[in-house]
């Protein structure tokens, strides 16, 4: 598949190094064409990796994935434009953190609202999808990673979006059963909000590698 | 030990009856002395229960537990008087969940706050320990109902008032490895927004008897 990944930092790498690995075709979007970031991962990378402005890899994806910081999310989609967006599964892994009152980061939209339906408001023609935000981006990819079952929550308002997310976790290595849809978009309140917690756990415990399990 | 539970709902009749198990002096607060749930709880349990005013429960208590509902903790605790909380244990299991805008509920404060610090702030002479939030009130008291590995969070501001709630944990049947601290009460923040995904999972795998566990 063709695949836009808007983003240059650790997620995008991590995303868009698993999906070339998997045979996918991936563009890496930035605000520039020249994104040393963006450059320098496409350059170690072969064919199936390459990189250009937000637009570019939004319009070369038949599917997107945000993995922008949450506060430039909007600025970034909006640079890559609707109609490049528009019709396409968009996937959208990136938290609204706010690090502007220091650290740990709280969150610029909660409780009542969340980036991920901003999203989709302002690009209502773009599937949303919410997926991987609640982890490390290393394990996003390799969930072996972690010991033992843990889980990705994935929510949106088209089922078909939802699947094709779906079977892209499972070529990532998550096995179905801990693949937990969560249904509309609105549960992605719920999975924003977790990113307090999870900073939490990742000073206490020390590391990134971990991840939530629902134990039932 | 002496303990008093404010709050007379599911939450506080669930963890009273633990407690008077386990062979604890409780009193049950409430508004009125004569509430009609504190008085049929106390009522099936012999000796070991007690019930009355929020301020008598408090005052009985060696140790206070506010099972609450969230919106009413401040009021309730106010009832109970300052001084009836000064220099004990105040385990803090409410939520600050907010139906005004109809289901599921979102919270009263979230984000940059938190209802165990507007706790702590109204009475700092208390020890105020935000624990067992994230579950329901049957798994808190019998871990076992929950298959497998998962986890009770705990964080406060007194390192020896959390040592005792890990002490109460435990004797509820929480493995110490089971048991996360998660530092200061401001983690109480992360504890409380957990709360939307809690209710939307409830929702999705049709039981409340689930639980979080941090796979690492």
């Amino acid at each position: 598949m063709k695949i836009g990944v808007l983003g240059t930092g650790r997620v995008g790498k991590s995303v868009g190094t698993k999906l070339v690995d998997l045979g996918h075709q991936v563009m890496m979007g930035a605000r520039t064409a020249d994104n040393p970031a963006a450059t320098e991962w496409a350059g170690g990378l072969g064919d199936g990796a390459n990189h250009g402005r937000f637009a570019d890899a939004a319009g070369f994806g038949e599917l997107v994935v945000n993995a922008t910081s949450g506060a430039a999310s909007l600025g970034a989609l909006a640079s890559a434009g609707a109609e490049s967006l528009a019709g396409k599964v968009l996937i959208d892994i990136a938290n609204p953190l706010d690090f502007s009152r220091g650290m740990p980061p709280t969150l610029t939209v909660a409780n009542i609202d969340s980036l991920a339906e901003q999203i989709q408001r302002a690009f209502p023609d773009a599937k949303v999808v919410k997926a991987l935000n609640t982890m490390n981006c290393e394990v996003m990819v390799q969930p072996a990673l972690v010991p033992g079952s843990h889980d990705a929550f994935v929510c949106g308002d088209d089922a078909e979006a939802k699947a094709t997310v779906a079977e892209l976790l499972r070529s990532f290595g998550w096995p179905d059963e801990n693949v937990i849809d969560l249904g509309d978009l609105t549960a992605a309140r719920g999975l924003e909000m977790v990113l307090p917690l999870w900073v939490r756990l990742m000073s206490v415990l020390g590391t990134r590698h971990f991840n939530f399990h629902v134990a039932r």
